[in-house]
């Protein structure tokens, strides 16, 4: 049996008995974008590390990453500490880092998270989903699929956009910054947290939609909230997403987007928010 | 002159050049919550560390608290550490600890922060501020006015609700989560990154109005994002703040809301999200 891309990708190694929050990893080609690796797949590896330490209590509920520094092709050194542990509650920091040309650690991304055993609650949705067609419906963005060398990560996922896919036409018209998409792994994998978290940054600058414009842009830090159970991502499996992304507010170099992400049951799975630097 | 309330209650020293990024302070009586601080005055603690430490570069631009444990009545050791310096960001590691009856440090809050030089750039929002009544026509709410002791923080602000005011009965009935307020410090202040860090946190409990039942619930996680300048904050001076704030799921203890904090003059200040507890 051959691993799946991400999790050939996410492959991490724990340091050792006396370095117990150390995990080392590296970037892949797999997941690589413009000048780095997929932000995406580098949250990933922050939630991985987590769930890969023995201390872990309960699952992700909350997740923050910062992209501090570009992340450089090769190895990583990921360390994720839970700073306090209470009776269902967990809180971690987290830092990833690489060795520069002076043979300095450096750090390139700073996260923090939450875990905490899930109970059952009253339990509602102030967010339906919206009415959409079905995946089979939408033809695959074509664009996304040939995602090559620098945009690699693009072919990793099957994306159908009902709204907002990037401008066919960089003429500076510029629209509304909705999106809305199905995705899922293009090669199938049972969706977990790790991948969730990945595809909760799926979406291309907003500043694309709203400008028409091409212009330079970057996740600076991400937010994810996991309302899903490990039972509710299992029941989600191979199954396309529903993934929607609207911005708030472009200024000073900086614009902020809120997503949601529900299962194509309909579930909403996790709520994201990142900032984003542009130039312009 | 007397200091302000928010500022008497902000008061951090820093501990000293052997120690650059500690600083030292006290919850306050003044802002004081059911069973500790009110959550914005801790994260405008972190806030205003950031911006005491003598190696900042910029203003506020991001900014996640997690409050992992109670805080406790007393002093308060606060470290801001900048782990990255670039050309015109900066990222901040950031906990709050005190000492527990065993005379142990413990980690009671842990924060990332992202502060930037801010450049003059092409703008939009995305998110206009809702049509409302002004501040004069809309009556103070007197239940916030009241609060001492337990709630002495809500009687720091003049809160106004358009929409989404606490519930009058506690029938279970329950309605929409959307809640639209003015607010501003009771006692007139200056806006600055630590007074909006704290209105970001004004709202009490989304579950409270889905369900109309008072059940205990404390954010666990809160996300900023700063989109105005110093100078916008200047401008925004002693005036009201229309706040508002939507839950997205409530589901195994938990709900998150967005939000967003517009100047008088309409000015999309902040956005923010947070992670809430809830026990039902």
């Amino acid at each position: 049996m051959t691993l799946h891309a991400f999790d050939q990708a996410l492959h991490l190694e724990a340091a050792g008995t006396d370095q117990p929050h150390t995990f080392v990893g590296a970037t892949s080609p797999a997941y690589w974008n413009m000048v780095g690796p997929f932000g995406g797949f580098s949250a990933a590896a922050a939630v991985r590390a987590v769930m890969l330490h023995p201390a872990l209590l309960g699952e992700p509920v909350a997740l923050t990453v910062n992209f501090v520094s570009a992340i450089t092709e090769g190895p990583f050194t990921l360390t994720a500490t839970p700073v306090r542990t209470n009776r269902a509650t967990q809180h971690w920091v987290i830092a990833l880092s690489q060795t520069n040309a002076n043979g300095e650690a450096e750090v390139a991304l700073t996260a923090t998270a939450m875990t905490a055993l899930r109970r059952d609650t009253w339990q509602a949705s102030d967010m339906p989903m919206p009415p959409v067609a079905a995946p089979a419906e939408v033809p695959r963005d074509v664009r996304a699929r040939a995602g090559e060398g620098a945009l690699a990560w693009l072919s990793r996922y099957d994306m159908r956009f009902m709204r907002g896919a990037a401008p066919q036409v960089w003429d500076g018209s510029g629209g509304p910054t909705v999106s809305q998409l199905w995705v899922r792994d293009a090669e199938p994998r049972p969706l977990d947290f790790a991948s969730l978290t990945a595809m909760a940054d799926v979406f291309y600058p907003r500043i694309w939609l709203r400008r028409a414009t091409r212009v330079p842009a970057g996740t600076v830090s991400m937010t994810t909230y996991f309302h899903a159970s490990h039972a509710q991502l299992q029941a989600a499996g191979t199954g396309y997403l529903l993934a929607q992304a609207q911005a708030q507010a472009f200024r000073h170099g900086f614009f902020d987007q809120t997503a949601q992400l529900w299962s194509e049951a309909g579930t909403l799975l996790a709520t994201s928010t990142q900032l984003v630097y542009y130039k312009a």
